[in-house]
């Protein structure tokens, strides 16, 4: 016997039963299908592979999120992928090796020791699509557009945008001469807006007092366009990459902006959401019943370096859980076709019956010998009935 | 950098490339709606699960096969599971608790700690179908009847049948009175079929001299079913549910003869393929390609016991992978329409042209700046091109 009460899961670990199991792939389906017609190719990196490629490039947090596993074939250290990106990016680096613009897309199962606050599972499965290969802010745009089709496909109504662009924090914490140290440090008080502890970080650092400033008024430039505005203003005496990084984003949402006009688009100066990879634009998609964001993505330009083929990336993904948790419509039986089948002991005309009905793509149960349950047990609202010599299909109530 | 070349993967892992990957998913698709059409609803058992959890009721092999993870949250140990049947009989005992019959099917990534010698891969993606409820012969046919269909439908050809009976080895053992290491010792040298040892054991155990004759018979007892007849005869001093199963597995190939009259059925009445949780008819499917069966199952009554719920149980299960390779067809590029669109900054007819030509399902991509790959490259066979203000389709070649 089990020490514990047997139908006890894991924390964040959960079984998925027939009526949600069959929304999840049907939209699944779905997304795979837009993803397809953008012309973004599925691929299906190994669930696991030798713990260092898995987190090259990749910060601390991919680590701790990681599981890791003794090869026994090989002794070496193992992890089962946490994030899927790094190694569709590897694909593209290695595999399909070419100086051609490639467009992937990938679904699949990651593990995570971890679940976060908000978001218990530990299990997510992760949807995406990369374009590598173009450094040029028409591919962010598609994918954004991208990200934003397969939202509205999935149902999801007054999705909200947030744009960033880590190139800012990049670009000043390069003029400011911060050691690798420094710079994660700071990063670490950034993501959590601890004011006073900055003050002290940047005093600490000798950050020179016109940087200072910029760094500090980082936390509070987040809000609608105008913050765009008012960053040029603070950006003022910051080096070039700071103000193009700027630039671009005012470029990315006039453009979106054009194309939707009644999306909401925030701005959010110190966001460095994936910080580790992203090397120019993040954004991220929201909705109001959520507390974080329901999709995220950006520019990672030079992810395959370590696998010697150093490409522009820019790409997004998704928790399919979370998507289909946020738009499952619950289905009456009515919705679904199921025929019952009665058990009739080799009548051959029966089975032929039963074999056409589900070659044309209808649900047809068959009853089994002795069996008590009937068509109404079985959620089936037709049955098939023996009329004139012939098995005809007879609607139930 | 990495120590070693940056390209490799472990052992027994592999990346799905672009065409693979599409192959892979449409023959998924085909499949789970196969499933589907028979009534069986697709659940999605937990990646990770407790340890004990997973390996109960199972035997040495599926231990030795499972990945071990210590539960960062919890301090417990963790396994990956290594096969789906008995994590799916939990959520039919569990989850589902209810006295119908039921009907569930799954497809998901399980993980090895080893390949075996014919087929190297660790990551199996096992495909499935398990009837819970109904302990009659008709449900054991139901289950082949579908594997063989879902056989037909990948495009297997030439499948040849080959059925067991568990019970024959567990009747003529408790026979015997043998202990349960006794039972192991003599299952593992049955499995290898290696006569003289058979015979010591046989000595060692004190077993009686009739039932010894019959426990050295039975690795011959293999081939057409002929088999059958000589069985009869070898098992005439055997217990009855010894000869109940023999006559269970006439009854089973009879009905199946009936309905596939072509179909090649051997038996062998050693065959003791998963022992441990199986516990009457077994059965494999085999194509001549390949030197281990594509396709297995059988009946596992009472695998639920331990979470409460005993249930009579049948089912069969695949790798995913091994059926695409089988029956992948190399796709000309010439099979699929895909559409180029030109990049031209700002039109929003050509933009509106694109929207609708994918919302019907076409596929099309989108030049991006700057891109020097043209339609070629990009493998399109159309392009969109601007005539007389319209957009239109127009061929290549």
């Amino acid at each position: 016997m089990l020490h514990r009460d047997p139908w006890l899961l894991p924390d964040g670990v959960e079984e998925i039963l027939p009526e949600d199991a069959q929304y999840l792939e049907s939209l699944r389906r779905q997304l795979l299908d837009v993803f397809e017609c953008w012309g973004y190719q599925k691929v299906v990196p190994p669930f696991i592979d030798y713990l260092d490629s898995l987190l090259t490039g990749s910060g601390h947090d991919l680590n701790l999120q990681t599981f890791k596993l003794t090869d026994q074939l090989s002794g070496e250290m193992l992890g089962i992928r946490a994030d899927m990106t790094p190694q569709v990016a590897r694909i593209d680096a290695h595999s399909l090796s070419h100086q051609q613009v490639s467009r992937l897309c990938y679904e699949g199962t990651t593990l995570h020791t971890r679940g976060d606050a908000l978001d218990k599972t530990r299990i997510p499965m992760q949807i995406g699509a990369e374009l590598f290969g173009h450094a040029e802010i028409d591919s962010d745009i598609e994918v954004i557009q991208l990200m934003l089709e397969v939202l509205a496909m999935a149902g999801l109504k007054n999705v909200h945008l947030d744009l960033g662009h880590v190139g800012i924090y990049r670009g000043l914490v390069a003029q400011a001469n911060l050691t690798e140290q420094q710079e994660l440090e700071l990063f670490e008080v950034l993501q959590r807006k601890a004011n006073s502890e900055l003050v002290e970080l940047l005093e600490k650092y000798a950050v020179a007092a016109d940087l200072q400033t910029i760094f500090l008024s980082l936390p509070k430039l987040n809000g609608d366009k105008s913050v765009l505005a008012k960053a040029r203003t603070v950006f003022a005496t910051a080096d070039t990459c700071v103000s193009n990084a700027l630039m671009q984003l005012e470029e990315l949402a006039d453009i979106l902006h054009s194309y939707y006009p009644a999306l909401t688009i925030s701005f959010d100066l110190a966001e460095l959401r994936g910080y580790h990879y992203h090397t120019g634009m993040v954004f991220a998609a929201f909705v109001a019943e959520v507390g974080k964001e329901i999709a995220r993505g950006g520019r990672y330009d030079n992810i395959g370096q370590i696998f010697g083929n150093a490409r522009p990336a820019t790409g997004f993904s998704a928790d399919l859980k979370v998507l289909a948790a946020l738009t499952k419509k619950s289905q009456t039986a009515a919705d679904i076709v199921k025929i019952f089948a009665p058990f009739v002991l080799g009548d051959r005309a029966l089975d032929e019956k039963v074999r056409d009905l589900r070659a044309s793509g209808n649900i047809v149960i068959k009853q089994l010998s002795g069996q008590q349950s009937n068509a109404e047990h079985l959620a089936c609202n037709q049955i098939l009935e023996k009329i004139d010599e012939n098995w005809v299909l007879v609607p139930l109530n």
